[in-house]
């Protein structure tokens, strides 16, 4: 069985097994279902140079996502800002340390962009998740506040 | 005295103010300084679709500045979400409603591209804005983890 992990960028036959992996999840399943704005929404991230979706492919399979952010902005002397949003992993890869692969690949992103901060938010339940990002580093130090329209 | 606000696109003559008012906060100021670096970075914003530096301005002068960033995204039906970063008031004009305008503001444009989501973080040290942020109807339901590179 191959074991070794090719990040690369999602393509639009991707779209699908990335839809399902943001659903099969206690969180997220509520909100996503059959959409053409899926493959819209695919190319809009593709087209855009500041946005990476990205796909952790384990033998042609994906095994994991997450999409990259780089947030241009005056603040911190003009330095951009990496975000990491959408942060999945195929229940069939979970506990095997795919996900700190995948976020010290995104971490090395953004050290390589030049970029002089990486952040995210996790849902408060998620308090595994919350763990994991401070055992790669991340401080908890701000509250994350959503308004849903 | 001129006490309607405008809410304009920042152009390259309103940098230093906003700079100024970046440095003039508790937590932000031991991060800024003189950087050709603003100037830079200024132009990157101003040339992407995705992300509008924006100023309140109140008789020609910044009162206050707010970055959003629209973020294409698969999760939610394909929504794209609004970011609201780099938010301040000028000292001179606090404590008079103009926060409340610009959140408010901010929303709307949110609201106008059909975004299904307003997101933003707040330093834990900033009670007062987290406070804020409620009153307007944002759920502090997630933890805002930060690296610094």
């Amino acid at each position: 069985m191959p074991t070794e992990v090719i990040f690369r960028t999602a393509t639009e036959k991707d779209v699908p097994a990335i839809v399902a992996l943001l659903a099969d999840d206690v969180i997220g399943a509520g909100r996503e279902g059959a959409s053409d704005r899926y493959l819209d929404a695919f190319r809009e991230i593709d087209a855009d140079p500041r946005n990476h979706l990205v796909v952790a492919d384990i033998g042609g399979e994906v095994a994991g996502t997450l999409q990259l952010t780089y947030i241009p902005g005056l603040s911190r002397m003009g330095t951009e800002r990496a975000q990491i949003e959408a942060v999945r992993v195929a229940s069939a890869h979970r506990s095997r340390g795919l996900g700190r692969e995948m976020i010290a690949w995104a971490i090395d992103q953004a050290k390589q962009r030049g970029c002089g901060l990486v952040q995210l938010t996790s849902d408060k339940r998620r308090s595994d998740a919350i763990r994991f990002y401070e055992s790669l580093g991340f401080q908890p130090t701000h509250e994350g506040l959503k308004l849903q329209l």
